[in-house]
């Protein structure tokens, strides 16, 4: 699927697609009709794509009415961030300050820091423990000291790096006691823990294709009907006027296709995984006793399919480059800033030190992983980190 | 391609992806590869991205490194229009004046009018003639009347609707002579007319993969490397920092395989379409003699596939419905706004009254359109509008 024959353990960044999206796509990619013209082409696109949305709505406990697609999940976490801020603001100027985990993604993080720098947000970035877990009493002494300066919260659901799950419920329990909106990016938790959002509480949520073994260049962002957003692409008024631009239906076909199934096998899915990635970290460990695994122990806690470690006196990318070499793909964290290399920000976060955060490396198991995969990086690791360490000196 | 034997005259809407396009993009979709991504899987997949760049800049006469994938062409015309408008803004707040055609795409349309609602700029539409050909009069009075307050203009290549060229070249003269940047919207021009980037003098082009026979949910910005931009969408950094998101390889690969297609046979797909639309025109008029064709007669100044009428004494959406019915798909105007019956902005721009705005169908031939289907039109076209007609009393 991915090079000849390498060994992918990055499906965090992305996955290859499953059989049933890839049908879904190309059935739909061989006929014509924009789901927004009149005509009997158009109706048919359109029945697709109104289709697609019940499908992702019943697997993930939400409303029809409530998936608005965009081209990723990127584009939601902004139009989340951005949307509801700038109406809370609007509706009320006392709401100005933007409270968000300092371990989101970048699709949040670096939006929430535009918007600081732009002038339309008070920056207010959530401290997490050791495991990269939110610091609860730091919230809710924010939440309550002056909640009606609150525009939103934003908190992702699993953190891509480290795969620490966060206590969601506690969030949203402190932000409903002073109505305070909160969104939740679950991009990599989708398939790998359930995701239902009504239970959640959550007022919005973004996902995306092609983490989940949909395609690639389509997402949703999952928004409460009562909640106000301000869009940020406007033209045609597709997707209840909060997305215009021509409807992807044969993205949405394959997106609603892998989610379906991605929800379907999610428990067996998991177990799968969780038995994978504990032969991972021990044979890891076992090649190299010194290595850290960072997160937190208790697998109720974190993501199945994530296993992050870091490797005293190794730099990250020069270890990702020796394992590549080895046909072994990883990755340092977050492969949307893979090419700077810079510490992590999820690191830092959880008081490493530079150093520390830049000797890291995430391994993240999928669909297609196997045995096979894991004894390969087993076998590897231990003279690859070898050679980092002495390439450092 | 449309529904099983339909007659699909509403190209302009969205035309069926040309083969080369499809495989393009369906090998990719089966490879796995974040192009963000350090190793083997993720470099193969920033290849492919790469030279689909390489492929389009080629085939429009641009560099590289200014073309900015997005998810389509309403993106890249909200992009270029708030993005170009927010830069120069902040450049010098004297520039607040935002010009626009009034018969731009309502990806422009709706972006400019919301920038002035928001409170970020000062609209200025500027009218058309009879054949919806941009008043240049009007445009040099505003241009020098003030030319230190305005922050952009946007006016497109070719109006979707009526398929009028709008005098770039002398827009872009106008707006040369004082530094102020023009952006054009050229959806419908690319593969219908000749369009080169650097020739026009433009700073900004938007392009759409869907009707230019690549995939839906791709498009590009293609942007100056000295205009500032303000981003829409923020995150990973991808696209120069302009557009973030998992750069979707995939539906590049389609677009860049269509683009250049579309380029390349460009000269015999026009002098084709050129040839099918006098057979459509001269069959319509014949069985509708008070049928009204709109836009230019000069062949040099409109686009080659595209016929709008106006039939008076009917309702454009009945009449649409009516050739539905009988296997014939075309649109009143925009697809966008299709859902929602109302008089095209563009013929009320026209100077035509609400009624004549409401009476009138486009009917777009693209690279499956053949005779047969002129004729069928033709056949259809006399019994629909008398029945419009009796509909309407």
């Amino acid at each position: 699927m991915s090079s000849a024959s390498a060994v992918y353990l990055d499906h965090a960044a992305t996955t290859p697609m499953v059989p049933a999206a890839l049908e879904a796509m190309t059935a739909e990619l061989v006929r014509t009709g924009n789901p927004n013209s009149l005509h009997a082409s158009g109706r048919r696109a359109r029945r697709v794509v109104e289709e697609s949305r019940e499908t992702i709505a019943q697997a993930i406990g939400c409303r029809p009415g409530e998936v608005v697609f965009t081209s990723g999940g990127t584009e939601a976490d902004n139009l989340a961030v951005q949307g509801i801020t700038a109406a809370r603001t609007a509706a009320d100027p006392r709401r100005r300050r933007l409270l968000a985990s300092a371990i989101e993604h970048h699709a949040v993080l670096d939006t929430v820091e535009w918007l600081g720098r732009a002038g339309r947000a008070e920056i207010d970035l959530l401290p997490v423990d050791g495991t990269a877990t939110l610091d609860l009493e730091a919230l809710a002494e924010r939440v309550h000291g002056d909640p009606a300066s609150i525009a939103m919260i934003s908190v992702m659901w699993a953190n891509n790096e480290i795969g620490t799950l966060q206590p969601l419920g506690e969030i949203v329990a402190l932000a409903a006691e002073h109505g305070i909106p909160v969104h939740a990016d679950a991009v990599q938790a989708l398939g790998a823990v359930p995701v239902d959002f009504a239970a959640s509480g959550l007022d919005a949520l973004a996902l995306s294709g092609h983490k989940v073994g949909g395609p690639v260049g389509v997402g949703a962002l999952v928004l409460r009907r009562d909640v106000d957003v301000v869009p940020l692409v406007h033209g045609g008024g597709q997707e209840r006027d909060i997305r215009s631009g021509t409807v992807d239906a044969p993205a949405i076909a394959g997106f609603a296709a892998a989610v379906e199934l991605a929800v379907k096998h999610q428990a067996e899915h998991a177990a799968r995984l969780e038995q994978l990635r504990q032969r991972l970290v021990a044979g890891v460990r076992f090649a190299v006793p010194d290595a850290v695994l960072n997160g937190p122990a208790d697998p109720d806690r974190r993501l199945p399919g994530v296993a992050h470690f870091s490797f005293p006196g190794c730099e990250g990318d020069s270890l990702l480059m020796l394992l590549d070499a080895r046909g072994i793909e990883c990755s340092t964290g977050s492969a949307c800033s893979a090419g700077v290399p810079q510490p992590s920000h999820v690191l830092l976060a959880m008081g490493r030190a530079d150093d520390e955060a830049r000797s890291s490396l995430r391994f993240s198991l999928g669909h297609t992983s196997t045995e096979r995969d894991v004894d390969a990086l087993v076998a590897a690791i231990g003279p690859c980190v070898e050679r980092a360490r002495a390439a450092k000196g």
